[in-house]
């Protein structure tokens, strides 16, 4: 068989033999290295990876695509496990007043936060509002991101949660970064029905995830287990809907406060469970036994400057399986970058750069049920590549702010070739 | 008189008025904005700055040059006024072992650390150095730099502290950024010296500062105050010496102990004093007294995690001057952007982005005597010029992780110009 795509002489940096289950505890960051490596692709799959030149060479012939890596990494693309890219209504103008000292809850009475994105994505058009997100995968593909999760939750009524989703789905079918959709309904609950709760669950259940299931919208239902948000048993009962028609849970759990969303994601076999900065240890436990991924969110924590960190040494020590993911939306993490997302979870909380790096990759893409396609370089895997101008793996989350990211290649085809650093 | 170059109907933010002395309290982050503004520019100096379209018009002929900035945000560079940019020798591979817990003392007695980058310098051609310059100068100026001072200190011998500094002359002469540049051979106490500090002191008293004055080759001298380093004595008599000799003096004051480096930099008169994470307050009243410009470096604290941050309430209240740098160097900020910088400012420093914003231009200018001329879009001064696809000057550091700058202008002349953010 001939390759069509030859990423040659490479130092090639991916995990291997993770693609059923996850690396934890101790394995996690464990990866294959080849210093003078080559990947190989036939179409839109990998072929080999290897380190014998000859072995790839023979694999080749004129009508091979060569990419030459040399002095370059190779990798497999960063997989983003946790976003909310469909909105409307950047909030920079909050900066100032929470660096001021106003509260988020302040400024979500002064008519901000949550709601005010709320508004503006319901008022959005689709094309406006698909406009956003192709622009938004255009600058996640430059730095490196290959597949990506979205959530809908700025429109919180039957009308606008549908118009999200399509939204997402209609740019998938247009971008080569791979949309994973997530209905996400119960995020904050609207405005309109600020004394009638029940309502608006009872919308949830019976009205948008009947239908999000049956026109094949999302694959998986996340909601926000918090005070203020919703409640444990609103969760179980909206996550076990969504696993009734065939979703994956997940769960934005202890976030703010130790509600128990950990234990509720164990509870209903969730996916994963994100956030999970005051995250009991006894419930890690139960998401290490339920085999539920902790997706952390260390930019997040950064930008509100959250004094309590996610409890890492914990999850290792339970063999909880840990990825990271921007959550990239327009209120707490303006931050498409996969790249400076390590150097966050590297500084901020704490991960080497092999544990961010396999919490990028392998580990996000279980996250969101893709392991089997996506997040590592190994034979019969989509050949999601990307090659950047950095000398090792510790290289990237350390050199902060700059797009290291030169080349991108998705499902086989280099989808990206420009400058990235321009570093000698 | 007719311009050369017209930046038409962007956004234009600049402070006004603080060439001759910088922002200090209340007034720091006064800016002048014009939603619809025109900067005019003849030859390398602002000839205009206006939101009157037809009077920008009327001084505009079929030879200007004209740059479209309609939705962007229109900005003096980026001034960088404290950096080591000159080194061999890239210290990532020491970024798991910090993570790992071991101590930046551990790493150095090693072979880690400084001295590991003063070896690489020492054994560098100046060929292979000035390369490397001047790469960083690009990532530099395609992320707004337009500006840089940048510090000897890895060689500690004569020989390689004149080659640091030759080469970063040679830079500035190569290259769009403006390079000025900083002797600073009491960075550490060389190995060599290790049971003779007076010997090098002596070393950089007689033989150092008499060539590195006589050659012209560096504005300002600095000295790292710290325990480890360099004492108070030692620091006053170079200081004191380099101020005989004509040159401006700097201090790293107060970073890791409060050993008294800024009541030093006050005391000497100092231009800038960098740092300060512990200083004191009373010190901090002596460097208003003496106008001795601070010098935050967030990124900094950032990477090593410093729990304790530079006390910019005191400042505010006592009126020093406050400016912002990158701190770029291979072992504690590996960071070149601005951009980024400024977001550590805010959401590390708790600086809004407005007093960031003047933090990185005004009176980062003052913190290196180029105040007269950069630093500010003004009648007269310098067209240094960046255009950024940022709808307000809070985007900036709210978006981090993505290069916003599209087009960079340096004495009149347009060196980048490509697209930066993807977003609509």
């Amino acid at each position: 068989m001939k390759a069509s795509l030859w990423v040659a002489n490479g130092q090639v940096v991916t995990t291997v033999g993770h693609s059923t289950s996850p690396q934890v505890g101790p394995a996690l960051g464990e990866v294959l290295r080849y210093t003078d490596g080559h990947v190989l692709v036939d179409g839109d799959k990998i072929l080999l990876v290897t380190d014998n030149y000859a072995q790839a060479k023979a694999m080749c012939d004129a009508q091979t695509e060569v990419v030459d890596a040399t002095d370059r990494l190779v990798l497999p693309g960063y997989v983003d496990c946790h976003t909310h890219l469909s909105f409307a209504g950047w909030r920079d103008h909050e900066l100032p007043l929470r660096l001021a000292g106003r509260s988020y809850l302040d400024i979500l009475a002064a008519g901000g936060g949550i709601i005010s994105t709320v508004q503006k994505t319901r008022a959005a058009t689709p094309s406006a509002l698909l406009a956003t997100v192709l622009a938004t995968l255009d600058t996640m593909l430059l730095h490196g991101t290959t597949t990506v999760e979205a959530k809908s939750g700025y429109g919180l009524n039957l009308e606008t949660e549908l118009k999200q989703l399509c939204v997402l789905r209609e740019a998938g079918t247009r971008h080569p970064v791979e949309v994973v959709r997530t209905f996400m309904g119960a995020h904050a609950l609207p405005p309109e029905y600020k004394n009638a709760r029940e309502e608006y669950i009872a919308i949830i259940l019976d009205q948008m995830l009947p239908q999000v299931a049956a026109e094949g919208l999302a694959e998986f239902c996340d909601c926000f287990c918090e005070n203020k948000a919703f409640t444990i048993d609103e969760c179980r009962s909206i996550l076990l809907r969504a696993k009734a028609l065939g979703l994956g849970a997940k769960v934005h759990a202890d976030e703010i406060t130790p509600l128990g969303g950990a234990l509720l994601a164990a509870e209903v076999k969730a996916v994963s469970a994100e956030h999970l900065i005051h995250a009991d240890r006894e419930h890690l436990r139960a998401m290490a036994e339920a085999q539920v991924v902790a997706i952390l969110l260390p930019a997040t924590s950064f930008i509100l400057q959250t004094a309590k960190r996610a409890d890492v040494k914990s999850m290792l020590e339970l063999g909880v399986a840990i990825a990271i993911a921007t959550d990239y939306n327009p209120g707490t993490s303006p931050l498409p970058n996969m790249q400076l997302l390590q150097s966050f979870a590297c500084f901020h909380y704490g991960l080497t750069p092999a544990q961010a790096f396999a919490a990028s990759t392998i580990n996000a893409a279980h996250a969101i049920g893709r392991a089997k396609d996506s997040g590592s370089l190994e034979v019969g895997k989509q050949a999601d590549v990307i090659i950047q101008k950095a000398p090792t793996l510790d290289f990237v989350p350390y050199h902060l702010g700059v797009n290291l990211v030169e080349s991108v290649i998705k499902r086989g085809k280099r989808v990206v070739n420009k400058g990235g650093c321009m570093y000698g």
